[in-house]
């Protein structure tokens, strides 16, 4: 019996933890490595986040996705293979988590490759890619066709899983969404400034098993992206167990890992292809800046 | 019996939609075209938010307008047509969705008729108009009556209709505001910045339902304002169904359409007439910058 | 029997309100001028929020004091008169609302003594004054006693009523603070960008009821600042309504108008004088920037 | 019997008030010297919040740690001895505020020893210190430790004490966490601009309680920042009131000064050091920008 996607659930679960740690800030400029406050901030994240993080998936036995920027795992041994270790997937997060919209041509497919390169130095098998900042080019799928992953999780198109058609074949997009996203609730520093007003973690968990309750009614894909450094925190990590509680009290949610989703998703016929090129915009009506 | 712009309901709703996709991203630089995560976000409220959205009209029975920049109905032919067959309105949303305020003289005049063709070529009856942003000028107004629409939805001048008199004759107002706008809750895009904290939806439930019931007191319209890329997502689409059922539970007020209000409001005579000139500010007392 | 300066009340409570209209928008540059909407959405203020206000202090019967630039009292002749008529204060609030700080040598004067001429042009009694936009220069409190003024109320450093010495005599200040405004909770503008998220007014009641309780607990003076173009709509205004009820259901707070209150604390000697002078830092310890 | 670091309580709670007064706005720029507002709303800090926190700390009977800028402590003589003499530590806190990230080599250091000199004259044992803006450089700790400091507190590299080796010595790190500092959650100026929504002290009052109890289950250090002339607000001291009544009613958190928590945490031979050198970040992996 094919059931779709879903696999006859109401919605699925994909907890997605982006362990960044100094690269979105370093990738704000090389001086920040001189702000031992901020790297600390960062560090927290593989350091402390991590730990409480796996603790927390294994007594509420949910399997999960990390994606890791290659410059970190490089730069800590070990932490991809520990996570592995422990039942999850580690996924593709590029190399400098620095945003591909930012970058010179043939600087992201360097930037992609030199990723892929340290996991298979570190003999981690990578199903999936996400783009830095969710800030894909056009180019970010035809880089995640061409080296055979299963899929991206960077677009926005859909609540659900969608094909992309590129020059290098297909790809299964996973979509995110800032509503799903423990950065804008949490995150803040002072210099490079990031985020404003530092929300509850109750306000987010209202939030979050409100979103997760309506996916359930429509039947949606629930990506949520934590960052360690943010959600590793003591009354945020309570905050996502609960969450986890709420999902498996319902009954119908199921929690799968990203490459196991997007296998499930490839073999369902009925999946929508959505378009994957710029919009006809004339620079005529909408001017340069 | 003459019973008013309110036909003698205690207020009048007017649910609307701005229908914007990739075009007020595109307004902030030509680049942006480039960004393939951001253009899937925009894209996300035609594609999926509106179809929610219209099935939500459905189920719950309500009227609504839908105001689309004239680039967005070109560049998704039957877009339009889609909803004014679901029975509801379609108005004009200027062309490019760039703000009146930032144009050079002429351009704004430009923009706003090369709207009026889309839609005219689609054959889809435009009685009424909104300036990108909220940022009218002083001109549009003449320009919405030099083309003979019924009435203009962009200022703030009042809490219910007024009468705006321009070169070109007089304008029903259907005035907005920013706190009856989902953009101010939900938007946030790293690139262009937009946004700051994203808002849980059962604050702006609390916040909407305060502003109706106190606007049913004081006899107002609520004009509420949402984006489908924004309130088309699964719990926010829920509690705009909450907030329509509670509208509908009060009994006391009434869902129109904009056009049919218009024509209402402009049979109305004890209707306001408001002053539409700039003020008059002398550079010596208020310096250019 | 001398009850100090709180006449022996718990708090005293202060309601003024701000009737800036499009002044503090001009006053970021002339060219808003030609901002339609945004002008709207600032005469909303005197045209449709300050008659609200009007009714609900006469409902509740508490006396008020509106601060009024006097470039505002100039271009809408009646409505200084209005306000007093209907048993409130007016009080002197900049000519042009152009913040002290950002002026020249003798412009903060020329600016002051020109809203002095509109105010006795009108017959309108003038007790105090507030600096646009809380920015006062160490000349602000000099410029209110050489003119024979009051109060001042544009500083910050007690949450009581205190003296303020001056080259030309002293001056009562009745501080204001940034979390008894409006202004942080509910502005929002595109264009000049003001505000960032827009708040529920339940969220203000709350944290403005809590305050007042508090304030009533260590014997302070609860001076609100609302301005009529944002607490003017619907829904806040309710919510003022109800903050006032709780303050008289209290029974232990008094409503005073700010000269009322100025003249009881002027009569009290055990009223602090706090130091008004710029703080003793060096540019070599702070440089300028 | 050695408990630890914690002492054998659940958690430990450091209350830390940051008493800034005026110079994390003159590090801005010099010329906010001349903004009478912005110097009485920061003088407001020492002048009214100081002695009303004192009080507070009497009535429930908690020791503290103040942390105080050179310049200030300098500035208001007598300041910092009357503060110890309630039984609270005073601890270093830079002499001018500026952060050592912004400042040219040497600078620091001469800031630092500034600092030192002046509870030096005023006869005020220092135990530690804490960076301006919790923007350390990789200098700081070695600061303190040459200067026979016994512990930091501007890193965030853990939520529990932990050593840091120096080339002039280890020191204990009393980390620190945005989310637990009032500044995010109530700071506001429009000049130099500061914070953005002003937020309501219920909802500080459930985060940090959330956070106070998620760290009694983890373990943890509930190291939390106030300003006085934040925290020193009415209701926002009731809130830190309850907070602290909370903590005392859960029976197993234990109130320490910072000084006696780093003098038990380095009898901790348990307790985890952390790498503290900058990333190894490359240029041409992040440009310099």
């Amino acid at each position: 019996m094919n059931t779709g996607w879903t696999g006859g659930a109401a919605a699925v679960a994909t907890l997605t933890f982006d362990v960044d740690a100094e690269a979105p800030i370093l990738a704000h400029g090389h001086h920040y490595a001189e702000h031992a406050s901020t790297m600390s901030h960062q560090a927290y994240g593989p350091d402390v986040g991590v730990p409480r993080i796996l603790d927390l998936l294994d007594v509420t036995g949910v399997p999960a996705t990390f994606f890791i920027p290659g410059w970190v795992a490089e730069a800590r041994p070990g932490l991809a293979a520990r996570i592995v270790a422990r039942g999850h997937e580690v996924a593709h997060h590029s190399y400098s988590h620095r945003p591909p919209t930012g970058m010179a041509p043939g600087e992201e497919r360097a930037d992609f490759e030199r990723g892929m390169e340290v996991f298979a130095a570190q003999g981690i098998e990578i199903l999936g890619h996400r783009a830095a900042n969710w800030e894909a080019s056009w180019e970010t799928a035809t880089l995640v066709a061409e080296h055979g992953l299963l899929y991206d999780s960077s677009l926005m198109g859909d609540d659900r899983p969608y094909r992309v058609t590129t020059v290098a074949g297909g790809v299964t997009e996973l979509p995110v969404h800032w509503s799903l996203d423990d950065w804008e609730q949490y995150a803040f520093l002072p210099s490079p400034h990031v985020g404003s007003v530092i929300e509850s973690p109750r306000k987010v968990l209202e939030m979050w098993t409100d979103e997760l309750d309506a996916m359930a009614q429509f039947g949606c894909l629930f990506n949520l992206t934590n960052h360690p450094f943010l959600t590793g925190r003591p009354s945020r990590a309570i905050v996502l167990r609960k969450l986890i509680e709420h999902a498996q009290e319902r009954g119908d949610v199921r929690f799968m890992r990203c490459g196991d989703l997007a296998r499930q998703a490839a073999a369902d016929e009925t999946l929508a292809t959505r378009p994957h090129i710029p919009p006809a915009a004339s620079p005529e009506v909408f001017p340069p800046r």
